[in-house]
């Protein structure tokens, strides 16, 4: 199985290129997008996407992640593997809360030309090495063929657990189509609590339909992270609030 | 064969989740998208999307359809067979209008945890319940396994059929990308006959090919039910129509 | 293996009534979505989006492609057959660039009922015509089964080529997601040169790597065709640039 996972859009044509050139080279591959609608460019949006959803994928998945902003310059390609998957992307960033999340500091810089298509554009290597690279690799070909092992840098740590804490300060690292809020705090176990947010204080509940229609609620989300949001509103536009706003966890 | 219907937006990567947890039970599902663009939380949208593409599909096809306001109230989760299909959805309108068609009035109430998976999130019950319940089908459980039987209330009736009438009252139920109107009214055979809406008299036609650019022409749409176009242009626009604004039928 | 391209969207269900249509007449079928995305009737962005999407599509693939807003008029349903591909669109120039590409002027006029569902619609052939044509020629019916041989007029020329030219007019023909502008210019080898879109003078490069942010910059796309682009901006927004814009290409 391959998952995509690109800033494309589906208007372009550009994923269905992609898709073309996998199942040319392998035509039983099983294809799941994860999103081509990721902001223009936004890698903290795909990080999130992909740390997010990749746990319920199955085992030996291959995931193909391509926003891509540096392609053409200098910018490596990567290649991660971990007990269950095999991530590909360009090594900005996109992988780093998969690399925390799995502990993994080895990869491959992809170099190998022999699984790249024949012409390599400057602008389109999701089309000619991304996804031959990956469609390759579900015909079984080894990992480490790829090209050269390197050390990655460990990545700045994104999430904040708040367990035994009373008093903690985070950010909002995601923003979904609904307008909820995701902030980096992770919970596992609901305390009386409440998160500070511009000039509100939203009171931390098991779930929204704790609240009546249009007051905030905070609540830990299916990523695990505490999200806020509003009962039957959004919660984005509501507070004016975006990727980077601050947040305050206080134990009440 | 899975169809899945969300308002989930294909950005977040929920659906993906969806598919993924899909997969992993039953790697060998086929899985087509019907829509996830309704409007976040419009039920009316859903259930005539659902209700216009489903005799389309294949026999056997599990229909899962998440719409779903009140996820973590205590709605209830509902899964409803007719002699080809099964519908997950739910308690809370989505499949009236396939009710309706198929003259159901059971269902089973979906509470058997054997077929979810093992943590339940209260934010994403199609990620956690929806979708491991439509891959288990797949698999060959027994329908009867899901829950408990449940009689559920008969839906009011939506569509109304105008063959022998000559004066009807309806109303806008759906709007498609292309600002087309789509009534309530069923007709079978044309006849010569005009729909008020707003102040516009509307000629009843074959086709949208048969009037002038820029001109209102209604007729039989694609689902059986009387549309209402512009030709070369967006109805919904030019007549500031939308959900429930009121139609009337006379022959003339 | 089916390729999908269309001006439906993906919220109205209309596409998945297609991919039904298809799956039921044979459930083996593989779909891939080109684009559905293409704006209302926009037959010149269709046009583009097929032709440098096609060429890495396996062989066999058929090309479901369905912008036609004559849906219901006189218009004729065409089967083009090349060396690897099928090609099933309305008569409207959608298949331009595609017929010069592959130097085509023999095609079917589609019109074996056999192949169609039983009940036609007068607005959605997409569902009632294209589906089940594309998918009993998956299953193996003769191409010249689907109606009667017809010669077509030769497209105008769209594309180009400025290899050995020094001086050449041209104009938009797409503008992608990202607002990048394709210009109908085919290059192979990279020169010295500028094109002059509105009052800029934008220079040719390899790639747009190579210019600081926020600067114009000319590059060979990854269709082969000249375009011009903002790097880290909307090339579109800035230029106030269209389809048709004119463009100059001259060597420096």
């Amino acid at each position: 199985m391959i998952a995509m996972l690109t800033d494309f859009g589906t208007r372009d044509g550009y994923v269905a290129a992609m898709k073309a050139v996998i199942s040319t080279i392998c035509p039983s591959s099983l294809i799941i997008d994860i999103s081509h609608d990721i902001a223009p460019q936004n890698i903290a949006e795909a990080k999130f996407v992909l740390w997010s959803s990749c746990p319920y994928f199955p085992a030996n998945t291959i995931f193909v992640c391509v926003v891509d902003p540096g392609v053409g310059t200098e910018r490596k390609i990567i290649a991660v593997k971990t007990k269950q998957y095999i991530f590909l992307a360009p090594d900005n960033g996109l992988l780093d809360m998969v690399l925390n999340e799995y502990n993994i500091n080895q990869a491959i810089e992809v170099t190998n030309k022999k699984y790249f298509l024949k012409n390599i554009s400057h602008t389109f290597h999701g089309r000619d090495i991304f996804s031959p690279v990956a469609a390759h690799l579900t015909t079984g070909i080894k990992f480490k063929s790829l090209g050269t092992q390197i050390t990655l840098k460990k990545p700045k740590e994104i999430l904040v657990s708040i367990s035994g804490k009373t008093h903690c300060h985070g950010s909002i690292i995601y923003v979904d189509r609904f307008g909820n809020l995701v902030t980096n705090f992770k919970m596992k176990k609901l305390r009386p609590a409440a998160l500070k947010i511009k000039e509100f204080t939203v009171p931390l509940k098991t779930t929204y339909g704790e609240v009546n229609e249009g007051e905030f609620v905070a609540y830990t989300g299916s990523s695990g992270l505490i999200e806020i949001a509003v009962s039957d509103g959004n919660a984005q536009k509501m507070l004016d609030a975006d990727y980077g706003t601050t947040v305050e966890f206080k134990v009440i």
